[in-house]
C-alpha cells in the first residue's frame, strides 16, 4: 500500500509501506476512507517532537472501514464504518479508568503517527480497537467526521471545559486557527455572554466572526485593552491559548480576571514566562493538556443531529493519493487560505470556503 | 497609642500613631490583644510591595477585644472577642457574592497593613467588621487563634483546597516554613497517602516531620528522584509551593504527576519559567489565589475542638511593645528557629518549640 513516511527533518513522502496486519488480538485494520493532515504533522516534519523514528507513517485522524479485527475485538467488526481516534485506550490502565485516556499507561495515549505507523495511508492497524475507534452514524459525510478524530474534542476538551466556559462568560480565544475556530463553536454550546478571538490574520479574524466570534481584536492592536473596555476593566473570565507560542500564551494570562481560567490547547516547544509577581495574588487557574477523547461519542451524536457545523473548517478536499500535494497547500495556510484539508472523503475537489 | 509604622523599604519602628476611631458606620475598632508577623510583612519591608505607602501600620493578622463599633455593625459588639481576619469583605459586591472575598470590589481584599493601617498596633479599625471578624469561642487561648488570621485558611484554601489534596494521594509540600506546615497539618485532615517535605535547612525538615510530613528531602538532593521512586516514576498528585521563589515553582511543575495540580501559595517577586514544551501534554493544572477566608469559621471551630494544634507554629512570644525585637527574631529565622512569633498573648515570655 502507499503511505505517507517521516525521513526525518523536512523530509517525507507518500510511498509503497508494508500492509499493517494484525500484531495482537485487540487490533483492527481500517481502510482508510478520509484522512486529514493536523498543525501536529507540521510539527513533527520540523524536528519539533523528536520521538517520531524515521521511517514511522504520520496522520493521527482519520474515517474508514474495519477490514480486519483480531479475536479478542467485540464492539467493531469488518464493514463497519468507523472514526479513528487520535487517542487510543488501553481501556484497564489507571488513567483509562479515570477516564483520562490520553494519558494511557498501557501503551496507549497519541501512539498514531506518533509512535507507531498512523492513518495517512491506505490502511491503519489501530491497537485496542474497542476503545479507540468510534462506530459512525451513516448520515454523517467523511468530511464531517474526520474533524471529531482530534480537532474538536481537543478544542472542547482541553479548552472549553478545562477552561470551564460558562453561560454569562466573557471568553478570550487568542488563535483562530482550526483548533481556535473549533473553540469559538463549542464553546458556544455552554452560552458564553461573548467570544473574542485574537490573530494576526485579517482573513483568520473573519473566519472567526463566521465561526461565532463576537467581537475580534489583531494580535498587535492592545487586544487586553479591547478585553478591559469590555468587562470593566475586570478582564476576561476564560482565555483559551489556541496557538502554541509563549506570546500567546503570556497574552493569556495578561487578560484573564481574577478567578478566571487560562486553558492552554497549543503545542509548545518553547517556555513561555509566568508572571507569578503578578498572578500570585490573582486566583487564575492554568491548565493544559492532552484530549483524552471523552467527549467523542457525544460530539459525535451532536454532529450527526446537524448541532455542530464540523465539516465548515474543511477549505480544501483531494484524493488520498495527492497527499503531498495537500501538505503543500495545508502548510501554506497564509497563503492557500487553507483551514483543514480532507484526502480521500466523498467529494474530490477543492471545495469553497465555509461561509 | 503605640503602632509598628512602615517608613519605606528597610525602614519601620514602633512609635506613636493616633487612635483610631470610627470612619463608617461598619467600621469596628479593636484592640488588640495577639498579634503576629507574617512572611509578606518582610517581603512589604524590603520594599516588594510598592502599594504600601511609607507611614502605614503593618499587620493583617491579631486576635482582640471590640471596643467600640459602627451603626451599621450587627453581629460583633464592644466586649466581644474576635479574631480579625486578613481579608476584609464588604459582602456586596461581585466576588463577595461569590464567597472570594480575597477579590472583594467594594474596598476590602487584603487590605490590613497593606492599603490601610494594620494590626501590628495597640487598637485598629476593621472596615466591614460584620464579615471581617469572627467571634472567638472562649476555650481557644490567643496563640492558637491568631494563627487563623492568615496562615491557616491561606494554607488550606490556596494551598490544600487549590491543589485538590484528596484521599490517597502522593503531596509534595515545597518550603517548611509556617506556611508549608500550616500545609502539611491541613493536608492531613483529606488523608493523603504521603505527605513529602522539601526544604534546604535541616531544623525545618525536622519540623515537618514532627506536623505528619512523611518523608523529607532537601531541596538540593534530588527531590524529583525520591518522589518519581515513591510514586512508580509518575509523579506527585498535588505540588504545593510555599516559598514564592521561581526554582520553587518549577520544582512543583516537574514533580506533579500527569493530571496533577501546582497549587501555588507563595507571594512572588519575579516571574518564573513555565515549560510548557514539557508540560502542554500533561494535563498539568496550575493554580495562584490570595485566601478568600471562606474556611476561617470551620477552621476556628476545628481549633476548639483541639483537632487543629494550630499553637504548635508558635516559637517566641513577646509582650506587645517588643515588636522591633520580635521582628528581628523572625526575620533571623535561619538562626533563631523562629516559626511563628506571637506578640501580647497570654504569654509573654519565649515559648519552646513545639514538640
Amino acid at each position: 500500500m502507499k503511505g505517507y513516511v517521516f525521513h526525518g527533518p523536512g523530509e517525507a513522502s507518500w510511498e509503497d509501506v508494508p500492509d499493517p496486519g494484525i500484531k495482537e488480538p485487540t487490533d483492527a485494520v481500517v481502510k482508510v476512507g478520509a484522512v486529514t493532515i493536523c498543525g501536529t504533522d507540521l510539527h513533527i516534519l520540523k524536528g519539533d517532537v523528536p520521538e517520531v523514528r524515521p521511517g514511522t507513517v504520520l496522520g493521527h485522524e482519520a474515517v474508514g472501514e474495519v477490514v480486519e479485527t483480531g479475536g479478542d475485538v467485540r464492539t467493531v467488526r469488518p464493514g463497519d464504518r468507523v472514526l479513528l481516534s487520535c487517542v487510543t485506550s488501553c481501556g484497564r490502565c489507571r488513567f483509562c479508568r479515570e477516564g483520562v485516556y490520553g494519558q494511557c499507561l498501557g501503551g496507549g495515549g497519541w501512539i498514531l503517527g506518533h509512535l507507531i505507523d498512523g492513518t495517512q495511508a491506505e490502511y491503519v492497524r489501530v491497537p485496542y480497537a474497542d476503545l479507540s475507534v468510534h462506530p459512525l452514524p451513516g448520515t454523517l459525510a467523511s468530511e464531517d467526521a474526520v474533524l471529531l478524530a482530534d480537532i474538536f474534542p481537543t478544542s472542547y476538551e482541553v479548552g472549553v471545559r478545562n477552561g470551564r466556559v460558562s453561560p454569562g462568560d466573557t471568553v478570550v480565544i487568542v488563535g483562530a486557527g482550526p483548533i481556535g475556530l473549533a473553540a469559538i463553536t463549542t464553546a458556544r454550546l455552554f452560552s458564553p455572554e461573548r467570544i473574542i478571538s485574537v490573530d494576526l490574520a485579517p482573513a483568520r479574524l473573519e473566519a472567526a466572526r463566521r465561526f461565532g466570534a463576537d467581537a475580534v481584536a489583531d494580535v498587535h492592536e492592545a487586544p487586553h485593552q479591547l478585553v478591559a473596555d469590555l468587562t470593566d476593566g475586570l478582564g476576561a473570565d476564560v482565555a483559551i491559548e489556541a496557538v502554541g507560542v509563549p506570546d500567546t500564551f503570556e497574552l493569556c494570562a495578561r487578560v484573564v480576571r481574577p478567578g478566571g481560567h487560562v486553558a492552554n490547547v497549543g503545542v509548545h516547544g518553547k517556555p513561555a514566562t509566568l508572571h507569578l509577581e503578578d498572578l500570585w495574588i490573582r486566583d487564575v487557574t492554568i491548565t493544559t493538556g492532552l484530549v483524552d477523547t471523552y467527549s467523542t461519542p457525544m460530539l459525535l451524536r451532536m454532529a450527526a443531529a446537524g448541532r455542530l457545523p464540523t465539516g465548515r473548517l474543511v477549505t480544501h478536499t483531494f484524493p488520498l493519493e495527492q497527499m503531498e500535494r495537500a501538505y503543500d497547500v495545508f502548510s501554506r495556510a497564509a497563503e492557500t487560505g487553507a483551514l483543514k484539508v480532507v484526502l480521500g472523503g466523498e467529494q474530490h475537489e477543492l471545495a469553497v470556503p465555509a461561509a
